[in-house]
């Protein structure tokens, strides 16, 4: 890999070169540390919005919508869709992005799709590292969309500046939203499919359940918005909730606590992510087996072996 | 504490002191390495049946109706339902297990709900773990129940010994099973729910999805069941299917290979966990945020920062 000529040609937004800068973080090639060091400037350099919420409430159509608002308003965007559901499966599935096809050819877009199996700590490290490439590329903008609910929902928030959480009419009562812990990470609710029946009542159950009051946390009120994202209604609100989200995290010193906070865990995750490696491989390996078959047989417990591993591998490690 | 005293009573099936270990176990007590080793040669005992399935499906339903079934067969059976949903919560949410309340009185059952935002390694180590006091408590059967989909579903399937995927009709098409993952991790099938319009659809769509074969990776075939849990229609059969997988598992070495794998996952979590706490408290915090500092400003990457951690706090550490 010539990484001095993908990242030049990076800069220039080739996409080509973003593809395969993206490509060696996914598959967390050996080049990702060196290519870290060289990108490290562009930190920080894009506004960050996740998108996330269950499957068929139309995130790749709001993600698209989102896209064209920021086109005309003659943003670079990047798009990173993140499927977090299966550890298994070596590819994102693209049948979602289909949505997302009238940006295909227009160069100042960068879409992508990734797989969360990562290498290092999975979607916690491999997800700020390709938000760099895509800085890196010139992106003002970058949209990180994600299948699913539950953990993979919170760290998509953890990696952005502004969460968007997408509901639709019923799609499942209120106690499925909080089981999900969406009440407490979405910045922006949007109500989308908000043409069919119940989106009011949706609506006002999700006010209901944040409360009219702001978070206690940091003091933001979530706004509860409704779109029709196929037929771009309600987008024009929803651009602007985003805008006044971004001037209340530069004003209240928000912006820079989370970019802060994601720094720490993408660190912490190379950290675990490095350990985990040399627990995993070479003399740790075998070590580990024999620990795991002394539990399993009741011959030991697990914080036994813990110990003894901890002391054996890791202390050889550094 | 007296952990002696609790040991002694869950070993007598006391309700009580079984609830006190696992929160013991939950809360990541300071007990919990010494309350291990007195439980470690109970490891193994039990059957582990895992159940799982998007919100939905019946999953409370169908563990009620296994309940009666092992109840029938006189064994003592413990349930644990793991919501792995919000980190941010500390108490699971009980209301799915109200259909679980007709076994509340039957002092031969266990149900425990616990929240799995856990201590060292969420759900790969408070799972074994409260799963082993159960052991201890002289269950046969543990059935370990859990909400979601993606992840937890994937981290359930490696705590049990046989897993169960719970479907619905009309509750996602075929690309959301296969996205979720959970192809890959079902031992059994079961279209629950299927006096409704679509469970022959349904159930046709997962074993094309599936494929006619057996599974490569251990060459078990995944039988595709249908049940009406409400009205335990179908429910000999899938008990009959458990036993038959539980035989097989024996006869191919593979239960003993899965315990093997998932002390080995209890053992790395905890061992991931205690690195994790050693990062996040004392001198190593302090460094850690002086790290994220450097990281979100630009000034450095994360991996020459983490690098600097592991040599500075790490070592510090054994």
């Amino acid at each position: 890999v010539d990484l001095e000529a993908l990242v030049a040609g990076a800069r220039e937004g080739r996409p080509r070169d973003i593809a395969r800068l993206v490509s060696l973080v996914e598959n967390g090639a050996p080049e990702v540390p060196q290519l870290m060091r060289a990108l490290a400037e562009s930190a920080g350099t894009a506004r960050v919005i996740g998108i996330t919420g269950s499957p068929g409430v139309g995130k790749s159509t709001t993600t698209s919508a989102l896209i064209s608002a920021f086109r005309v308003q003659g943003q670079r965007v990047g798009v990173l869709a993140v499927d977090p559901s299966s550890p298994f499966s070596g590819g994102a599935l693209l049948g979602d992005r289909i949505r997302m096809q009238e940006h295909a050819t227009d160069d100042g877009v960068f879409i992508r799709s990734m797989a969360s199996r990562g290498h290092l700590g999975g979607l916690s490290a491999t997800t700020p590292q390709a938000l760099r490439v895509l800085e890196h590329a010139g992106c003002q903008t970058v949209l990180i969309e994600t299948v699913g609910v539950g953990q993979s929902e919170v760290e998509v928030a953890g990696a952005a500046d502004t969460t968007l959480v997408l509901l639709a009419p019923g799609m499942g009562d209120g106690i499925q939203a909080a089981k999900a812990g969406i009440l407490e990470v979405g910045d922006i609710f949007v109500v989308n499919k908000a043409d069919r029946d119940g989106a009011d009542s949706t609506a006002r159950e999700i006010r209901a359940m944040i409360g009219l009051g702001t978070r206690s946390e940091d003091g933001w009120r979530p706004p509860v918005l409704k779109t029709v994202a196929s037929t771009s209604e309600g987008m024009a609100e929803l651009v602007e909730a985003i805008d006044e989200h971004g001037a209340w995290l530069l004003a209240s010193g928000q912006l820079a606590e989370r970019r802060r906070r994601r720094a720490r865990d993408e660190i912490e995750a190379i950290v675990l992510g490095s350990l985990r490696a040399s627990i995993r491989r070479g003399p740790g390996a075998q070590r580990l087996d024999a620990a795991a078959d002394a539990v399993a047989s009741g011959r030991s417990d697990a914080y036994t072996e813990a110990r003894v591993l901890v002391d054996e591998v890791v202390t050889g490690l550094s």
